[in-house]
């Protein structure tokens, strides 16, 4: 069964209250890790086009490939995602997909603090040159996408998450602020 | 550095005799395997004409992804490989290389018993649809290929192996099986 991704993503400028919030819903805290996310663009299609992404997520302990397909709803952030870990090197991995014709378009970095809530997934990210940002995720099938899209949304409500969601990804946001600081 | 494999194969009908010689070489046996290698075409170069290679290979207790580059002599079989050890089921990695366009070519499979001699890893394969095979191989830098060829070569006759070496992967051999007998 393929697996859905459905996100939505706030800036925020004070995330000291998403805490104290979650806290006082009891979301545990499942950790706090460094990811350094490298982005590649495809050999024989554009990505930005097609709206689909592959990436290398590096943590300390951690390298995983992730194939992230289209967004399926203009509500939220929702897409198929698939992902591998590797036991190997970060090399390794970029040598490959060099070979491959998979060319490098950009790397996030940013420090996440997970919480989970239930089948919930809380994130709160520090991303460089970004900002703040809330995301709040659940996994689920494609028959029960959209009552999985009223569940995130009614969580970023009580989280006190004003106005609509940011649908673009951090690259897009990065590649965005670069384009616009380059003119 | 990038690494080499360089590396002979002929074929035999009397696997036994080789063993006999590499054990009185004093040559140490590291194990015997079962391989499933899956091949995939590339969604936008034709890896026949480009003489590549993209292969997941399954083991009992491991799962690897590895390109090979085209073939770099004459003599010997011999091309840049870069592996990296996946932690996780082929049916992801098997899904993340489908949504990126690669296709499915063909399943070789083997039983592969693996001897070490110094610096040389000596295979006997058990190939289904081909037969038994001999493999004799190095690693080696660029630079030092010419050397590496001349001791493949060498140890080849050491252990009998005579014509000249087969220069087309299994692959190669299995895809012109079936074409031959599909005619």
């Amino acid at each position: 069964m393929e697996l859905i991704e459905v996100e939505v993503k706030y800036k925020v400028e004070e995330i000291e209250s998403i805490i104290k919030k979650l806290e006082e819903m009891n979301a545990k805290i499942e950790g706090e890790v460094i990811e350094e996310d490298h982005y590649f663009n495809h050999p024989c299609r554009d990505f930005k086009n097609t709206d689909e992404a592959l990436r290398i997520r590096v943590r300390s302990n951690s390298i995983e490939l992730t194939y992230k397909g289209p967004k399926i709803s203009n509500k939220t952030k929702s897409r198929i995602e698939v992902s591998v870990i590797l036991n190997d090197s970060f090399d390794s991995i970029l040598k490959l997909l060099g070979y491959l014709g998979f060319t490098k378009v950009a790397v996030v970095r940013k420090r996440r603090k997970v919480y989970r809530l239930g089948d919930y997934k809380i994130s709160l990210d520090t991303v460089e040159s970004l900002g703040d940002f809330v995301e709040i995720e659940l996994r689920t099938q494609k028959e029960t996408l959209h009552d999985a899209e009223l569940r995130v949304l009614e969580l970023a409500r009580k989280l006190g998450l004003k106005g609509k969601p940011i649908l673009k990804s951090y690259l897009e946001l990065l590649l965005e602020k670069e384009l616009s600081t380059s003119r």
